[in-house]
């Protein structure tokens, strides 16, 4: 079952900027800073009630950050929802005729475990589950 | 303050079809369909945990749901943020340099009062504070 909304990323050109400007619209610094060697981002998050706000700066130019601004600039990139079980949540969707950009979980920011959907299957809409490690 | 991520807005071509994806992605129905005159759109909501996903349709050629869609093709529209108080809310914000759509809430479907802020000063995000009507 898909839970919560984990959190939005937002692609962003300039992290500092945008932090700056995130910490005045929550009235609160974000939580954490975190670079994803693997997927070319530096992230930073911030709590808003139950859910967060990832901003995401691309790290080099070859990142899917930095195609996404170059394509549609800055803007949200994905949502990523909360689930229990990735590899049954996985499993469900496939069946129901969703397709993954991947289908095997890999590591993302701030502890999870990933996947994405593919957009062309969720009428435009970058899709992420995540599931806390434990 | 911005509390939770009330909902997502996202921006569709046919509701009837995206209603039955969505559905599938969820695996649960919506649970409300509701016509917005004023904003020229239909909305169908879906509960996931704490939070909700709007599927915006234009109901005419005027909407701004349409324009969106012609410029950038169906996907995420806007976020939304939980306010207690939109008008302090408001006054915050622009205190600190943000700019509004229009600044005097208005009414909004699911029984909300609603206010935008200006995607330019936001990171290209399109922002909704809405607060419940009492």
């Amino acid at each position: 079952m898909l839970d919560k909304i984990e959190h939005i990323g937002i692609a962003v050109k300039n992290a500092a900027i945008s932090k700056e400007l995130f910490s005045k619209l929550f009235n609160t610094p974000p939580y954490k800073e975190e670079e994803v060697v693997s997927e070319g981002v530096k992230t930073i998050f911030f709590q808003t009630g139950p859910n967060k706000i990832e901003l995401l700066e691309a790290s080099n130019p070859e990142s899917p950050i930095a195609k996404f601004i170059e394509k549609r600039g800055e803007g949200i990139h994905h949502i990523a929802f909360a689930v229990e079980n990735i590899e049954a949540e996985i499993e469900r969707l496939k069946q129901e005729g969703f397709q993954f950009i991947q289908e095997v979980p890999k590591d993302g920011a701030d502890n999870k475990r990933i996947v994405f959907l593919h957009p062309k299957s969720t009428n435009g809409v970058l899709i992420e589950l995540c599931q806390e490690k434990s």
